[in-house]
């Protein structure tokens, strides 16, 4: 059984430095301190791609970790990737739309203390993952707590607490307990394993609050492709007072407006509520229940495919990645 | 004893129209739907304010529901406020820096649910808002599913479920079992009543996502007065590749710049990590564990009073309503 594990920085890889936390170590380095071993014919090779704290994580460095998944998926049984969590979800949101099909379970990974801290949930997260990527099912997945989620569904939701991801809107694939994989969901993906990495950065993300101004999102709007605004929990666009909607409304002519909810769990639907209808008929598009990093992900894999805005309306609305429950219509 | 209703509209004054949910309904239709009796010489005062689905609401109302109890104040024994679910948060946290040492329970309610509807929660809601008015501590609260929170500590977290708001690294004041009160924390504001409601609504609020260039976050600068920036995790501004930081860092001598994590618990802390101590020398003033809501209205608030970053970064780091676990250094 062979697994490789791609490291690219993060917390999991990181040392006190007179400056706070860095990254620092490397994934051969941290797999001797997690103490796992290769035992009964198990190889773990490792690759040390990147080393940085994820908030530097661009979206440049999507492409680079997905090429080096899908250049090494078909000598693996499995593959693992070390990463900061700030980002974690994102990265896991941006592989699983442009890595489709894949042969073989890969596992992102992270911590919230740094291995060379004592009590750190490395060790036992990079177990999970390892575990996950020699005997789990194929797809793009998360490790952390002992919990497998869907790459597309996770979000991180606490700053400081261990359990720092939830799986939202949709159900753990899988926990580890003990040796055991549980499932709670067996997914399948099928086809051919695709690399599709055309990807447009150019979007911006703004959250709608009182107040907010049609200059301040129509300046947003000439620097981007697309915006992701963030509407309040059903989703809908004020105008009174101040008409944004009139605003989002020139703008989603030209330019994509997709519209996904500031609370964390339940999505948006714009046809509940008439402020929702009206952000509709101003041509936004909604966001469902993705979680807000498929949807920024999303937006821009949608846009490095086509700048036609009824054409990533399409994109959006489907189902690409396990990232909706429900096509919208 | 009296207690003095508001209305301002939402989806507990809603009815349904061929166009969705519509704010329709006054205050004396809603608590007779909701049997709420006037026994025992409980008086109960009835003032429709506005009616307005609550993202229709903008930081003037806040002043004008303000004024509403503050003109009120001292007439009652407590004041309810139905508010839709929204922007609820905004408003409850806008209040409690406008509206400081209430000499008695002011509290914010709504439901997910219109009244209209069967198994509505909006009866529920309203009732706990009352008996909390009635017999609750002095403070502006939310109440919602049983629960009495802090206003200043409330975020809405769920689009559809109707246990919809949480109250964030902070636990709930009260909650009511049957007929009875029961605390969790009992809150003391001491001092004279103030009405403060000096507010700029020209704030921004923009999330940091993976390729957000400096061109877009200095557009959005140019159009206001002050930016929330919602950074990753713990916090902390990227450089690498695009460099976010320099224009933060440009923007930050001139305009107040305010990092709160994107992840819902645990707030942020820009010592923790080497990214969060360059965006603190950068000038970046850091949210602590505030909610999303309370550091935007904060912000409004505080730059109705000044204009000077160091002023302002003195303001955001005191705890006023009690928004903060902590006093930031």
């Amino acid at each position: 059984m062979r697994v490789l594990v791609i490291g690219t920085g993060g917390t999991i890889a990181s040392a006190k430095t007179e400056r706070g936390y860095k990254a620092q170590l490397g994934i051969d380095e941290i797999l001797e301190m997690s103490g796992i071993e290769r035992h009964d014919g198990l190889i773990i090779d490792c690759w040390d791609l990147l080393n940085v704290d994820s908030t530097l994580i661009q979206p440049e460095d999507w492409i680079k970790i997905g090429k080096a998944v899908f250049e090494s998926i078909h000598d693996y049984d499995g593959i693992v990737i070390t990463h900061g969590t700030d980002t974690l979800a994102y990265t896991s949101s941006a592989l699983s739309f442009m890595l489709r099909n894949v042969p073989v379970p890969v596992v992102l990974t992270g911590s919230m203390l740094p291995i060379t801290e004592p009590n750190s949930d490395a060790p036992g997260n990079l177990k999970t993952a390892i575990k996950f990527a020699m005997d789990g099912i194929p797809g793009i997945y998360v490790a952390f707590r002992s919990k497998i989620m869907l790459g597309t569904r996770v979000s991180k939701v606490n700053s400081l607490g261990l359990n720092a991801f939830q799986s939202i809107n949709y159900p753990d694939v899988a926990y580890l307990k003990g040796d055991k994989i549980i499932f709670r969901r067996k997914i399948s993906f099928s086809g051919e394993t695709v690399f599709d990495p055309a990807l447009d950065p150019e979007v911006a993300y703004l959250r709608l609050t009182p107040g907010l101004s049609p200059e301040t999102f129509l300046a947003v709007e000439r620097t981007v492709h697309g915006i992701v605004l963030e509407g309040y929990g059903a989703g809908g666009i004020p105008y009174r007072g101040r008409n944004l909607l009139e605003a989002v409304s020139v703008a989603a002519k030209k330019k994509p407006v997709v519209m996904t909810s500031q609370a964390l769990y339940g999505g948006v639907d714009l046809t509940r509520y008439e402020v929702g209808r009206r952000a509709l008929e101003a041509g936004v598009i909604p966001a469902g229940d993705m979680t807000k990093e498929a949807t920024l992900t999303k937006l821009m894999w949608a846009l490095g495919h086509t700048r036609n805005v009824e054409e990533i309306r399409e994109i959006m609305r489907r189902n690409v990645a396990m990232e909706l429950s429900t096509e919208l219509f």
